[in-house]
């Protein structure tokens, strides 16, 4: 499990103070080598924090040797000296672990518009270099937790003797105040810097970026790759690029599973649609409807919701061909009424809403969380 | 006030027990000349409901006599037999006014995917037809309410002796189930075809096209425009269109006001933009935004929230420029922290936001409500 399970990694999470509550907030997450290639995909929001537009930078050469994450602050739109704050997280870092700050990629998630208290972040990162563990992916993971209840790991390992290991914090903007999903995954295969970028960004495409709990996004989301070669193995490219798509899959339906105030995690598939694009447009359509959402939150089948916004997308499609299953109950069926909506029962967290076009041989599926009573109240009742 | 407002209009709500509470729920807004010019604006959704479908076809020739609507039923989603049923409300009303079906526009609001009860639908035409009176329009105004607690009017009189008067139901797709925001207005200027739809288009363009209660668009939004010249005045365009859209604006506030579950109407007003379509943009990214609408909802000017969904905008502008301020209390000011938020006070029902973009010279606002756990609760709790 986590950011160490593969070979040449350790990691650590510490109390450094940044938070009110006292609880873990500062962690490291450090390549032994041999190899420090590296990659990251980046939210693509236009107000970018202080952490995305240094790490946007450090990774220019496709190399890190660590990466230092705090919660309790996002470092978003503090300006000049947020960005000076990132600087100095990443020196501290590199002074502390004998390298240069541009080897260090920051990572922050909090409230919007508020500065670090940066001798708490510069102390956390000093017992954090000095506890650094290949046990400590863990406490890492506890670490970059904000109003996550659980935190969230994955790894797999390949027979042929690599491993791909991952840690996840947040949901979207779902959080109350706060503003970020952080990944970061670790490897010991041996990858260069084009094939570790070509993995993340065919892993991500597929399953973070279909990934959308309340359709807001965070000024600070960070999907970060680390891989080392300790394993001596080069991957076949197809395969390793599977394994990490599956490793992100478990960390993003562990952030939908953990989002507050949610009561179904809701998978919209779009079948035989003409491209995929316009698959991924129509389900989307679907997954940004706050009456679809509220729907799925009253356990309603709401057919009449799901074409209706649906019909908002430009994809091609005869409505009068369309066909609309929830949990495999054809409710609307080939443009008319299907079976009978009392058979289809919501009751369980997990719900499947299948809208086929009967346009063509394309698919796509995102994913999201119902809208109830708790989103409101988390995202109403705290200020940020 | 309302639709018979202007000279030569009648019109009539009846009870015709189509809805299952026995409140009103049909109604007939006739031309009676000497003109009959119409024109009107339909829902962009590609699930187009039957009596869309109808009156689109009925207004090609920019000619109406009259406008059957009813409550208690959309008419949305019922395949070949709902249009059939669509073409009998207006063969029907045509019968009983001695024109033909051509010259009769069909509106229809209430769940989506429910044939009308048809018998009960010829019934309340052949009543209201029998009752059209010039004092009819509140009658007819009420007769179309569905979960709208109080029914919309408006009108005005110009000083060259020409009246614009309207009704208005429902708030986007926000009421519970339903699925129609339904407009009628009438006036007794002299107009061309081509002057009507030109007036129309410009109207909604500034007034219900920029209310976006919640972001989901119906399958039956129809708004309709009828002259009929019995002021015997030719107006002047720009005058005229001015009034009209004073008249639309009117009837769409009224509607946001009584958007269910709402506890405030909010305007988002981007300036200082590109163009007004890129400020239309960035309004539209912020009054879409469940965590702005939620944060308004908790009385907080989280100024965060309406960055980071501007930021998802594709607008022209330097982040660093930005300022935003609610009701005229500057929280952000060119990209750094601004006036202290305790100054603000979000407690009255309307809400001022402004995003200076320091860009260009241009401006739009939309209007939005926010998001509730009344609206939660409307939306989950009532099955369709």
């Amino acid at each position: 499990m986590s950011v160490t399970a593969a070979q040449g990694f350790t990691a650590a999470g510490v109390r450094a103070g940044i938070k009110a509550s006292g609880n873990h907030d500062l962690a490291l997450v450090r390549n032994d080598g041999p190899r420090k290639v590296a990659s990251g995909v980046f939210t693509s929001n236009r107000f970018q924090a202080a952490p995305v537009v240094w790490s946007i930078d450090a990774l220019a050469d496709g190399s890190l040797d660590a990466v230092v994450l705090n919660s309790g602050g996002a470092n978003a739109c503090t300006g000049a000296d947020g960005l000076a704050d990132a600087r100095a997280m990443a020196e501290t870092t590199a002074s502390a672990l004998g390298t240069t700050a541009q080897q260090i990629a920051v990572c922050s998630t909090g409230l919007i518009g508020v500065r670090l208290p940066m001798d708490a972040v510069r102390g956390g990162i000093a017992e954090a270099a000095a506890a650094l563990s290949s046990e400590g992916g863990a406490d890492a993971a506890v670490a970059i937790m904000t109003t996550d209840t659980v935190s969230k790991q994955a790894s797999t390992t390949s027979e042929s003797g690599w491993t791909v290991g991952g840690m996840a914090k947040g949901a979207g903007m779902l959080a109350p105040a706060l503003a970020t999903m952080l990944v970061v995954i670790t490897t010991d295969a041996d990858l260069t810097p084009a094939e570790a970028d070509t993995a993340l960004r065919a892993a991500t495409r597929l399953t973070f970026d279909r990934t959308d709990s309340d359709g807001c996004m965070s000024t600070n989301d960070t999907v970060l790759l680390l891989s080392n070669g300790a394993s001596g193995v080069a991957p076949d490219l197809e395969e390793f690029t599977h394994a990490l798509t599956g490793v992100c899959a478990s960390l993003a339906r562990q952030l939908l599973a953990d989002a507050e105030g949610a009561s179904h995690d809701i998978a919209v598939t779009v079948v035989n649609a003409v491209t995929e694009d316009e698959a991924l447009d129509v389900a989307r359509c679907v997954t940004r409807s706050n009456l679809f959402k509220t729907a799925i939150f009253g356990n309603d089948p709401n057919w009449g919701r799901v074409l209706a916004s649906a019909g908002t997308s430009k994809a091609t499609f005869d409505p009068d061909q369309v066909s609309v299953s929830f949990n495999g109950v054809t409710v609307f069926d080939t443009g008319a009424l299907g079976e009978d909506r009392s058979l289809v029962d919501l009751t369980p967290r997990e719900v499947r809403v299948e809208i086929d076009l009967a346009a063509g041989p394309a698919s796509a599926t995102v994913w999201t969380n119902d809208l109830t009573y708790d989103y409101v109240k988390e995202n109403a009742e705290y200020s940020s």
